[in-house]
């Protein structure tokens, strides 16, 4: 591999096709929120990305970094009743930032368990802070206000936890092929693969929109769930828009095809088929219960107590706010592997999140009011959080509103063509 | 040398004696503006201060980070007239942070030349419209708001430049062994070594308060420059107070004794002793004419631009704030080391400063209004740079009330002993 040709090809492809970065545009580059910032260790990926955004016009590029250092350092020696604390600047740049309509790349580095041995209190008080104070710039890109992408980086703690039996030295070099590979970096013409690809999505979710489903049955091993779907419910796949109508990719990779549950109309029993990297932690073996819309029973296997603290944010946390489908076909699910970070395990495998919809995931939803868009069955939460549910056991039907049903994905894979 | 050992006593010292923390304070690291924060560089430091802050009680440590390739990268690929733009995060940041009272280190790991290559007219651009941004937030500093210190981190690029002749891998443990000495880190009791040193420096800056010089003479190669001292100047030295009452050393290390000059009452002629590293490009035999306060004429050997623009910025930026005397026996000075960055080569020699005084520096002035500071004497503009003007030919006389002229510096040495 490479390396140098990936980081300017990933660079690019975040650039040109993720954020469609106009001319003009200043361009933030920041990592999750529970970091602070883009790790350090992304350092040469955003510098590709600073170069080529600089190639393609924009005004100014500066990163936002946090250290995973740093918060382990926290956790080590801050007091323990200070984990809420949560300081007023970051969010207020954010939200400066997407105000002023400029663009944002989110960079994804970090280790997917680096939190594991600090006490779950001490992680739901700083998740909840976190959420509380970037809820307002949530609000802003979920009603896609300006054109935003995420990517991710090799980092050494997540690449260990990715290939355990590899040697130190060679970990780093592996995910970076894995990446290179899932984002279809290693091609010929990446671009041009992407526009292909982009289209084949584009044609999946015209079909979905056409049928106008009432709502969507799940099947498999644990799995018994209904998910209604609301009247006007949008299906959304790899390119998004902004209000003022650049078109962007929100997520490089994407396989996934999406649409907003109805928050009150979820039924039955589901169980996650990959286990979730939520703020440091990793969630295992998870199930939940679902009645008129809200989780009412939540098991895990390991992390329970963080999983509950999530799911205990506010109301919206016990609900759903997205649902997805992404056939087993994908790269992702063929690399067989699992890396532990939303950005690839969601499109190895259909999801649901709880937590906030996306207001582009109804027709006309980024000019509702909370209120409006609330009645009409979007769920409104602090948090988003995907959660992998899919595999080759997975049978999904859609019920059309004549009360017929179809079936939409056999054993993970589409049941029809494009 | 114990690397682990220099970072932690670093760290610590920082806190406890630079910063003074108290408990539920926040912490904010921060690095020099030009290059957007803390150098990615210095992460080992950072870490040991965190760690350090915590167990002295912070509520919460972050760092704004910069990347000095980033700002490589924008003079390589951004348009020419974007140099300009500054975002408005940042200076919001630091501005509230200091009015909520909390503390701030900058650390300094920076390249000295980094942007020895770039034009000087977007350096210049660059630079004004950083020190506009900042004008605000360092304002606040130069009134003592909270408490505030500077310490320096080895960096790869600064190593370089001071020790071109070693083998690169030696280069790095080179500096940290220099700042190690420099700042007294290398003994059995650094904490202890640094409250006998200030004692002294104390009983310096209470001696020279007690004589009310009307105006220094400064004479050596090149120099023949008359000083005027307002009538209310007050001496300062290593310790300062927030107006709150919090004792905190601001530079680390600290070697000089300094106050303001009135900054209409400055002639004749002087020569700097050492070159300057002015974002990111080196001034090197440089001179200033001064008629009635004002630089009439500036000449230097290399980065005369960058020199011109420098004192163009405003009109405080042909003025002086603030004149310092340090003796040629200072540890900074014996090492023989030129450092190419102002926190130890200030204390190497004696200095002054263009641009903006301390209001710090005149009795009371941290409660007058603008308007009364200046018309005492106190210079105001958005930069405040230190230039080197001692060397051990250096003579300095003070000048008394009554007219008479004692001798103050003899050969670059203090004329009396404490």
């Amino acid at each position: 591999m490479d390396l140098d040709r990936v980081l300017r090809t990933y660079g690019d492809l975040a650039v040109r096709v993720g954020l469609n970065l106009q001319p003009g545009q200043r361009l933030l580059i920041i990592g999750p929120a529970v970091n602070g910032g883009v790790s350090l260790e992304a350092a040469p990926l955003v510098r590709e990305i600073a170069a080529s955004a600089y190639r393609a016009g924009a005004s100014l590029v500066e990163a936002i970094w946090g250290d995973e250092a740093l918060q382990l350092i926290r956790f080590t020696h801050a007091a323990r009743d200070s984990f809420g604390q949560f300081s007023a600047w970051l969010p207020q740049a954010l939200a400066a930032h997407v105000d002023a309509g400029h663009a944002l790349i989110s960079v994804y580095a970090n280790s997917p368990d680096q939190l594991k041995d600090a006490p779950p209190q001490l992680i739901g008080d700083l998740q909840k802070a976190a959420s509380t104070a970037l809820r307002g710039f949530r609000d802003r890109v979920g009603r896609n206000q300006t054109n935003w992408t995420v990517v991710a980086a090799a980092g050494a703690g997540w690449a260990a936890k990715i290939f355990p039996g590899l040697p130190a030295d060679q970990q780093l070099t592996r995910l970076w092929e894995a990446i290179a590979r899932m984002c279809r970096l290693d091609g010929p013409q990446p671009i041009e693969a992407w526009e292909r690809h982009l289209s084949q999505l584009a044609a999946r979710r015209d079909i979905l929109n056409a049928k106008r489903y009432t709502a969507l049955k799940y099947q498999g091993p644990g799995t018994d769930l209904t998910i209604g779907l609301p009247l006007n419910h949008a299906w959304v796949s790899g390119r998004s828009a902004t209000r003022g109508g650049v078109a962007f990719v929100p997520n490089l990779p994407t396989e996934e095809v999406f649409t907003m549950p109805h928050a009150a109309r979820v039924d039955g029993v589901v169980r996650a088929t990959k286990p979730l990297s939520y703020g440091g932690t990793l969630i295992e073996d998870f199930a939940f219960t679902f009645e008129g819309g809200r989780i009412v029973n939540a098991t895990a296997g390991q992390g329970e107590t963080v999983l509950r603290q999530l799911i205990a944010t506010d109301a919206g946390a016990a609900r759903l706010g997205e649902i997805a489908l992404v056939p087993h076909g994908s790269p992702v699910a063929q690399s067989g592997v699992l890396f532990y970070n939303t950005l690839f395990d969601e499109n190895a495998a259909s999801h649901i999140a709880i937590g906030s919809a996306y207001k582009f995931t109804m027709v006309d939803g980024e000019t509702m009011e909370d209120e409006a868009f609330e009645q009409a069955g979007g769920n409104r939460s602090a948090v988003h959080v995907d959660l992998m549910i899919g595999s080759q056991e997975l049978d999904v039907d859609g019920v059309l509103a004549s009360g017929g049903v179809e079936p939409l994905m056999r054993q993970g894979e589409w049941a029809q063509p494009v």
